[in-house]
């Protein structure tokens, strides 16, 4: 009986324990001006760095978006081929519609009336020929245009070149014009519209901002510094921000970027998070490296004759596309990531002990009696320890 | 001899050392119950929320996803312009394939037989006039359709505006038609095949489940209740369960997001990783500030006439974009996770020794013992302790 | 005066205290080497795992891209309908241009001359009909290609379908013919342009390495030992690594991952970072699950006939579709994350005491010393510390 109530007892003299370490104090100008520098260092770091600049005290959430783009303008082209021509969105917006890019035609070579026939191939390296023995009946070089019949015809007056069956007649192999066909476009604009959430806050919001109303839109261009929420956009200052130059681009098209960043600490007012807009060029134009310049690609427009057979115009499009990249994160309060980071600068405090201990213990000139004040002993080793001096 | 054997062993008395840190117990029913209580909240929490909710055992991954789609439905039109007109899947989806989108036409404002040509444009502020005076020759403005001749020329009966180089005739600018004129929309089905991967764990899945065969695929149609698992889906279902009205939002289009979210966890059976299917509305249909609604572009169809003329057909298509997202992590066990997590309750326990102490040598009774007790000193300040009392 | 003289001297005092825990050593082959073993294994895990191969000491930041592609290559089809056809890139890539991702066409059921008319329904259960009863005028069953006029005519001389208004004739319900149609897309080749950005430490870099000039670039083709830099790929080596087939891929259609892994150690000499490609197939081939294989979608050429009367061509098109994929990190010293992970090693290295004295505690024969020595009491129990033994 006086035994069970001793076990009980001595679990309950356990369970009310509390173990504390037990603690040297050192008072010292030296030891106490580095303790209290270090600690200060870390709890500068800690509260300056990690609350403060990374606002660790914020649990985060990533956007997710959605986009959707509108260009307008009109191009006028006079060419000898299709003399004075009008192009519109729906002629130089290829496709007509993309998830969140949009392709601008800027430049052109056109080949018009191709039919499926024989025709000589484009004079290169390895389609020239002096007789059919150079020509290799069935032959298909990835840089030809078709299918070599083995014949050897004239080009022209004064070459001949390996007969094919291809879309004749052929594209001239040939630079884009300079200056680019569709200069209008420099004046193009376009309408981004763009939706986010932030899903984990339910929080939404769009690029079209409450107080932008109908008689705004229909008027307003941006501009960084008047118009920075108007949410239509002239090609030619994207691409000036980017520090390109427009016409130059438009030769040879390129890839821009165009970058909506929405950065919104919440625990703010939902008026706070707006959208930025930056612009870059995506792809590279070094010089000095300049492989494979710009960006194309060819399409064609296909029709039937009166005798029902296929014709199709081939048009090697050069011109700009943009890709609307939508980044962000969202803060907002929450007791989780706020008791990691305190746990993490909790942990950055050891450090001061590791710094000073070995301050105190090495460098000092009393380090003797602190090791002695610091250390108890237990020693286990008989034989040893009578050896030492 | 003596003392090189004295210094080695010196150096194994040192190896073989293990320090520990001296601990005060304090048997206290206050201080006990705070410490055990503080000691409980920090282990719940780690235990609970750390391992159980977030499961921070877990070496996680995020998902590599490949989606095609295939739309199926006939819509019929009836049109003073067209006639009759049956609409099947090449028709109405634009363009007819992309990464993990796609896009239905559900309305339309159409413009037959547009050529290249003179005509008055549409009248609206600023192409108004009463004499040539009034348009300027060469002007292409970004809300006309064609660039200025200079001619102020007749609109109708009572109205003249200013002539322009464009595709004549001009679309008009109105309203699209309410119902919409693929109302039959609502009906068509949509197969979204849907691969996943989990690169670090090589685990591999679809969203065409192990047991759905090709019979039931061939009628079954997504229900939350009846099929949750048959991945095709009536395109009125997914806007309804995003709690829109398709044929309202059909007449102005609208982007429709479907998410599939793969929550795996991998120490579970893999036939517990299913994919969950929600839909969610991403563009704004705020009706306070409604400013350019709903999605449309514009699109052509070009021929040829007999006298080698291209014609077009402009479409002003509004329609649905399907954004297909795909979400979702799989987490496995993972000694290194496992361990950090560990060390980050560790680190939070030491709070445990911060909130006690505070409250043992500030708030308690006995605090001067527990002061005596707990802290020894040494005293550089022989000056300084003098005056001390 | 001398108090408040006092009172500053103590707050001084307290300024310049520094607290260290009080450490009791103990000397022990058993408990040093247990210690010392498990200090190893954590200093190891945290310098081998955290530093070394998860580069700790480093901030990373996530890849930005851009790529555009460009197919070349010419085949040619030799069919009843269409007799000898020659197919360049602007016939089989559909869409001509996609953000990372193309198409290329490798199959085909082609349906020409298509007008909007009345024909009997394809034979298919459900279609099949005896008597005009049989029939639901203005019926539109997803399965079908058109809406039913009620009437029922002959298909064949044997069988009788529901007639329908529809795009007719229609097109056939048949396999793609194999081997497929473009069986020459193997020697396709594709340029793949990709530059990237690694915004935090303004890094860019592009696929086509500073040492590759124009002339290396057309004529270089990918493989992986004799010529791992070249951007330009070979469809069918792209898909023979992923270990498929091209022909019998070709057939039916399916997606490809072109993988390109850009791992950076921005430590280290920037010519190191350079990109590593890999070919998985996206789609699922199960052979044991196979339904709805491949990848293939529908699509039309619109024609105007001599009768202003709209025709078309419908083609179902497979193909395989090859998503660029790229991936990847950069990492480069910061002190910010080296002392996040410092921290969390230190905090790792509480567990050894923790392990340490459980053993000291518990299991020596000496654990009574060690006890004594580690603790002291102080006893707030007056009554239960009277009673225990």
């Amino acid at each position: 009986m006086m035994k069970e109530r001793g076990c009980c007892a001595s679990i309950c003299q356990c369970f009310f324990e509390y173990s504390t370490p037990k603690i040297l104090v050192i008072r010292s100008f030296k030891v106490g001006t580095v303790n209290r520098i270090t600690q200060a260092l870390v709890i500068a770091y800690v509260i300056g760095y990690v609350c403060v600049v990374n606002k660790g005290y914020q649990e985060t959430d990533a956007v997710l978006s959605s986009v959707t783009t509108k260009v307008k303008g009109i191009a006028l082209t006079n060419t000898s081929d299709l003399g004075l021509q009008i192009w519109d969105v729906a002629d130089y917006v290829i496709p007509p519609q993309e998830e969140s890019t949009f392709f601008v035609l800027t430049n052109l070579l056109i080949t018009l009336n191709q039919t499926q026939s024989h025709c000589p191939e484009v004079p290169k390296t390895g389609f020239d020929c002096t007789s059919d023995r150079d020509c290799k009946a069935g032959s298909r070089d990835t840089r030809g245009n078709g299918v070599q019949t083995g014949k050897c015809v004239k080009y022209s007056a004064a070459e001949k070149t390996c007969e094919v069956l291809a879309w004749c007649p052929l594209e001239l192999d040939k630079e884009p014009p300079n200056p680019p066909m569709l200069a209008d476009a420099e004046n193009f604009t376009v309408l981004i519209k763009n939706s986010i959430r932030y899903p984990k806050f339910n929080f939404n919001k769009r690029n079209i901002l409450p107080y932008v109303n109908k008689t705004y839109l229909e008027q307003c261009v941006f501009n960084r510094i008047t118009d920075p929420d108007c949410p239509i956009f002239r090609l030619k200052d994207m691409v000036t921000e980017a520090n390109e130059d427009f016409q130059t681009m438009a030769v040879h098209g390129g890839v821009m970027g165009v970058q909506i960043r929405w950065e919104c600490d919440l625990d703010m007012p939902s008026s706070w998070c707006v959208p930025r807009y930056t612009f870059r060029r995506l792809d590279n134009k070094d010089p000095v490296n300049n492989v494979a310049p710009g960006y194309n690609f060819r399409f064609a427009k296909y029709y039937k004759n009166g005798n029902n057979e296929e014709t199709r115009t081939l048009i090697k499009g050069f011109g700009i596309r943009f890709d609307v990249m939508v980044f962000g994160q969202a803060g907002k309060f929450n007791i989780v990531p706020t008791l990691l980071n305190l746990g993490a600068g909790l942990a950055l405090l050891g450090l001061v002990t590791v710094v000073c201990d070995w301050i105190v213990l090495t460098c000092m000139t009393k380090k003797n009696i602190y090791n002695e004040q610091k250390y108890s002993y237990v020693d286990d080793f008989q034989l040893l320890s009578n050896e030492t001096p």
